[in-house]
């Protein structure tokens, strides 16, 4: 890896202040070790180690500093606001990369807000008309062929063209991103991944024709049984599931990776990644919040953003 | 628990002999304790420990041996003669319960046998007209609302009344087989359990409301965001998670018990229990197929039949 000679700008958003994104972000500086310079957009009032520099302008950090660039709110959800002007911040070439803590999409909704979540504000945000969630963890990765979408509509999207072009999107995304070919292995659909047709015929109708054509571009196998195939792929390097359905992927993505996990957006135009769990306001407040996944997504966005 | 003053008959049928079932029998036989005396079904030639007493009539088999009992297959698949004299014998109370090795079901309708694997066989030459698969392991339980269903075909079984009369049904069977309460966990169907009825309505107009009324006679909670539910009950004692759909359930429990699962069958008049794994024809023959599964199998009917 040629390290550039300046050194690149992470931001962080603080999330919801009232769950445990300011605890975990907090925690999770404490012990990560980071190349880039890191920003976190937020409100000092709401983050506990007040030793940090509070900046109001990104061109007064330093570059071995953390800092806080204060931001003002205005009328938006504070945990809005911060993303929007991480956004800015990054269409302007001011930073790289972001990690953004959880946010409540019910406040958001509550202030007027018309976006689902992160992901959907960002993708509208930059014009992205392609776009995929992916899930990395060391051991497993995974990238969902759809996500927040009622199961009965899954069936509606399993056609052969649709999966190759995800696919090839996906295997393009990631090698950009990291300069390194990844291997793929189809999940199927339907238990035993339909047993020759017995059990349904998304398999052998849409899912193994698109696995066939694609072989011809990337490396990839299938379709597997939906129960074995994260078993198959544990521990492969620069292995890569494709899930069929949200919690096809999360299930066992969230069980081998309790506290580790990456939620990965791929296809904006900058690195973006965050926790895979919420904001836990049950827990919020009482110091015993896990800044596993938090760390692990600052980790991986430092890494990528060196590449 | 009271120990029966004799000692209680376990079968175990020797599988599809191309498969790895003789071979795992054999190894789990070596290395666990057993109450019961233990009866192979299956013929000797396929069995590699010739040391073992070969019997042609169960009442020759003493009560201190484990005994292979040679059956004549006649014109059937011998793996499905096995199981069907392990049958007669269950239904003649000349035995308590039976582990079944697995079987392949192409050769079983090859072979002219109409019945769709073990559980089917099971269900229909006992007359049971309830029953549900359900995966034990010491530290995950879970009861499959449904099993080799089409997924598109789960939408119309996901009903108020199907759902109570299921969970009533696993919880009254789970206390006759073990003499203990469990507590229930529901899954949702729908990605984060259909956020409020944002991503899907199966959880507030069916599941939701079955939960609540069964409230009132089991201990149940939910219904859960199925890719958190499985984190919630693992390590729990004596509770158990109800997935509306094949690897809604069986994607956790196997990635969380390689090599240690055991499927048991609910309501037939007998114990059965199975390994979580197929035949593996691939690496049948070359002695290193794990008898984790099956071991476990055994040592849980084992146990359940001393209750």
């Amino acid at each position: 890896m040629i390290k550039p000679s300046y050194r690149k700008t992470l931001l962080i958003t603080l999330g919801d202040p009232n769950g445990i994104g300011p605890e975990i972000i907090e925690k999770a500086l404490k012990t990560t070790k980071i190349d880039s310079k890191v920003i976190i957009l937020g409100n000092i009032r709401f983050y506990n180690d007040k030793k940090i520099k509070i900046i109001d302008n990104i061109r007064y950090s330093s570059d071995n500093d953390i800092s806080l660039l204060e931001i003002d709110s205005g009328n938006n959800d504070p945990s809005f606001a911060y993303v929007k002007n991480a956004v800015s911040l990054l269409k302007e070439g001011k930073a790289d990369a972001v990690v953004t803590a959880p946010i409540s999409k019910e406040k958001w909704i509550n202030t007027g807000n018309k976006f689902m979540g992160h992901t959907d504000y960002l993708v509208q945000t930059t014009n992205t008309t392609k776009w995929a969630m992916f899930f990395w963890s060391e051991f497993i990765k995974t990238a969902l062929f759809t996500t927040h979408i009622p199961l009965k509509n899954l069936f509606g999207e399993i056609k052969k063209e649709k999966i190759k072009d995800f696919c090839r999107f996906v295997d393009s995304r990631l090698t950009k991103l990291t300069g390194k070919k990844f291997s793929f292995l189809m999940s199927g659909l339907n238990p035993h991944s339909g047993e020759s047709g017995t059990i349904g015929t998304e398999e052998s109708e849409e899912i193994a024709p698109a696995v066939y054509e694609l072989k011809k571009e990337i490396n990839i196998e299938g379709p597997f049984p939906p129960d074995t195939v994260f078993i198959k792929a544990k521990d492969r390097e620069n292995s890569v599931i494709i899930s069929l359905y949200h919690d096809q992927g999360l299930i066992p993505f969230k069980l081998l990776n309790i506290n580790s996990g990456v939620n990965l957006t791929l296809g904006l135009p900058f690195i973006r990644t965050s926790p895979d769990h919420g904001t836990a306001y049950d827990i919020a407040g009482k110091n015993i919040a896990n800044p596993g996944s938090i760390s692990e997504a600052i980790k991986l966005a430092d890494k990528l953003i060196e590449k």
